[in-house]
């Protein structure tokens, strides 16, 4: 899946939020956290999008930020704390999170 | 899928090089390919590893390496050339080809 905010990634530099994880078995409540933090996600100053893959046991998601200031706003922001907290003792087996700063973006399109 | 040298994601700052794709109706030839640069990235100077997820439709791959020198040298490798020429020919409707610096990197493991 994917969302660009005005359906275009924008030109580097700008910032992506890696997030890696498998999942454990008890899944309750995922999906709705899932999409409750993507939407207060979109609404966030200084979001430029996501793209996302996976199956039920793995998934990368990765979300676009304009600066590390509205990384660190995002990061605090209380619900999204929650979700963190709750997957951690429940939802997640492991995960990575990383904060990179994309140097060089190039996205190839078949039917452009 | 994740695969990392000595088992181990090193402390940041490193490079991460991110592929998201979404796949053709074509895939002749693509697992074959798949497995043969994944084998030979293992071998270049400077990989650290990779963590990939996905489906038959869509999937992001990311490799690490330790400097944009060795990206670099990966990017000229020939079989990797061939196969970025192969791709956009044939097996992926669209993709996006992202370089970026790692600057924090934390890991959660429940079994640990």
């Amino acid at each position: 899946m994917r969302y660009w905010i005005n359906n275009k990634i924008p030109d580097a530099p700008f910032y992506a939020v890696i997030f890696i994880s498998e999942k454990s078995v008890d899944l309750d409540g995922y999906k709705e956290m899932d999409e409750l933090t993507i939407n207060l996600a979109k609404q966030q100053e200084g979001f430029l999008g996501f793209e996302s893959a996976g199956n039920n046991n793995e998934g990368i998601f990765i979300s676009y930020w304009k600066s590390l200031e509205a990384i660190d706003n995002w990061r605090k922001n209380s619900i999204h704390v929650t979700a963190k907290k709750i997957g951690k003792e429940k939802w997640y087996k492991r995960y990575v999170s990383q904060i990179s700063k994309v140097e060089m973006s190039y996205e190839f399109n078949q039917m452009e």
